[in-house]
């Protein structure tokens, strides 16, 4: 069969606000191809990403998207990895290719795990999906007392780990920091896991991230998350060097969200000294990218996990490619999602009694988007080159 | 003074041929501030780079460009590197923004040059601006005897460098490449320097790349760019290993193209072992990270040169980084660029009768596009969302 057509929908809620909240708005991608539907999210940015797939050519080495995936042959998996490799190279000047890539690359998948009645996962060469204990996500308070509070709140809700970030983190003193993260530790109890997310707040300053790894030590941090830009090796492995280098309880490093291709993963993994690798599927290419990333992480011994602030279709897609690694126990779980992040789908992917997330036995990634209730949340756009159309919002269907 | 207005103007030829000519489009930045004008060129793609300034905000580190550059403060040069750092942090998860930020940071620096009445290369601190050999570069012929006319032609249009590659290079037999490398050295005769470019042909193939050292270095080749990919970094510093390894004539590896902010640059150096780091001022954040790449690179005895593939305005944007270094004395030359390259400004840059190419003492970047030249070429854009324009391709003025 032939790749028929490759939709985007932008979708938002009405007001979206200056906050850390990437559920706001969501770019869902449909491809059609011998009579079956896949779907799939790119993540962030739906406007810039939509024109990387409909832009003219601007040479032979910065194509649009659409020009290595309209009309092309999709009947083995094999031709996933080779659409994918098809855009990096025609498209290698076009730097957002690689985010509107990965949308089309999930709906790729989706769409040949429905043709062929087998959940992603399977068709990864995976046995079985092991469960995953969620982590909810959360900005510290504003006070300590917050923070305490809301750890509290986590741990009566079930879950089993939590992770604390962005706020004030890394802004004041070490003193505050310490505060926060005692409050955390105390609030979640002995038995749950914390894990920190500084979010870049250091830039590449070592010395302010070392200032805080006696207090995270102290606490028993699972990982400190995103001290330093994703670009920052050197600073990365200082880090790392240093807190091996504490003896004692061994504060892990983790990022790799930002990563937009498999190398960038790996730099971290190998230059970095990072434990836990965490990879966004809308962002690093796909799941072909991400499963390239998983087991390449795992030949490393350093842990996988994934990065999904947003759909259960987008959370469905970022399990798969780890799916069956059963050392890799991790995963982020969205427990503040917009509404729009709850309408998405008519599946859900809930936590259960255990604080674990299981991935459906469904074809493909066993989500269906909600065409009726999106409805409401279509962004209208039209896009004119030269007086024509090059792109408008399409019909969603029913 | 306050950044008053941004605009984005695309041009193109009438037709795009699917070649590796990066001049056949464009992307032109006009930022005004306090009744002056600054001009700047983003290299690539110009509609996801024009999305990615005015598409609406995703959550609070995935703004439009535009959110952290207008209506900014524009007093001193130190201004200029904050709004960078704005746009980085701002725009976070906005892939395409690198590419955006490229020609604003461009055109605030040109703006700043004229208010001061000083070229851009003496804002950076540099003395004088010291002229660079330029290098011509070329696609390698279908046969060796073509690109033996080639190499012959270049020689005697006065070039003292020349650059091969792309075509058929690295996809045939050792043998093929053989014979074309030394058509081009017998072509250039022994006084010119040579440089050949792989186009990241080998992917991360070690060995594939490895297999053409013995002919590179027979022939004094000055480098050997792009056998990998950007992020291939273990690759490049295993054929650095390699290269060094043989012993004689060293074959030195140069890279760094694809870079899109300065860490990227960074990981080559040091990670990949490149000793030419070729830096697009219109792809790695503008001059002022271009600049922060050419002081690191000096500090590790690593080159600089520049990569542009575009147009006068783009060159004198280039070297200016690099243009007070004396010790980089290569400059990349776009000897086919397109008519609209050649119609792009009032001033040229041309090569001298020694083969070099020296910056105007002129304010700014020394070059003022040439409006009504360029608006035959201007590509009308409008995107629409929720039915407001968000962006309209505006009038240039005479």
């Amino acid at each position: 069969m032939k790749i028929e057509s490759v939709d985007f929908f932008y979708l938002a809620i009405p007001e979206v606000k200056d906050i850390g909240d990437g559920s706001q708005d969501a770019l869902l991608v449909r491809v059609r191809a011998g009579g079956l539907e896949g779907w799939g999210e790119c993540e962030a940015a739906p406007l810039p990403s939509i024109a990387a797939y409909v832009c003219p050519m601007s040479h032979s080495a910065c194509k649009p998207v659409s020009a290595s995936v309209l009309g092309q042959e999709l009947n083995n998996l094999s031709d996933i990895t080779r659409i994918n490799q098809l855009v990096r190279r025609n498209s290698f000047d076009l730097l957002q290719a690689d985010h509107t890539l990965s949308g089309i690359d999930v709906a790729l998948w989706d769409l040949m795990g429905r043709r062929l009645g087998e959940p992603v996962y399977r068709l990864l060469g995976y046995k079985r999906a092991f469960p995953k204990t969620a982590y909810a996500s959360s900005l510290f308070g504003n006070t300590p007392q917050e923070t305490f509070d809301k750890a509290r709140r986590v741990r009566q809700a079930g879950y089993r780990a939590a992770k604390f970030g962005w706020g004030a983190f890394g802004l004041g003193s070490v003193t505050d920091d310490e505060a926060h993260v005692r409050a955390a530790r105390e609030g979640l109890s002995h038995d749950v896991t914390l894990l920190v997310d500084a979010g870049t707040v250091w830039g590449d300053d070592v010395a302010a991230a070392e200032a805080r790894l006696p207090v995270l030590a102290e606490c028993r941090v699972g990982w400190l998350e995103e001290p330093f830009v994703s670009g920052a090796l050197d600073a990365y492995a200082a880090l790392a060097q240093a807190a091996r280098a504490r003896g004692g309880f061994e504060v892990k490093l983790a990022g790799g969200e930002g990563a937009h291709d498999a190398y960038m993963a790996r730099h971290l993994i190998e230059h970095g000294g990072i434990r836990f690798v965490q990879i966004d599927t809308g962002r690093v290419g796909g799941i072909t990218t991400a499963f390239d990333v998983a087991q390449y992480a795992h030949g490393k011994g350093v842990a996988f996990v994934n990065h999904t602030f947003t759909t259960p279709l987008a959370l469905s897609a970022s399990l798969q490619p780890y799916a069956g690694i059963e050392s890799d126990t991790l995963c982020e779980y969205p427990v503040e999602a917009s509404e729009l992040a709850a309408d998405f789908t008519h599946e859900k992917l809930p936590v259960d009694g255990e604080g674990r997330v299981r991935l459906p036995d469904a074809p493909g990634l066993g989500m269906t988007p909600h065409s009726a209730a999106l409805r409401r949340y279509l962004v209208p756009v039209e896009i004119r080159v030269h007086d024509q159309v090059v792109y408008r919002t399409p019909e969603i269907g029913d």
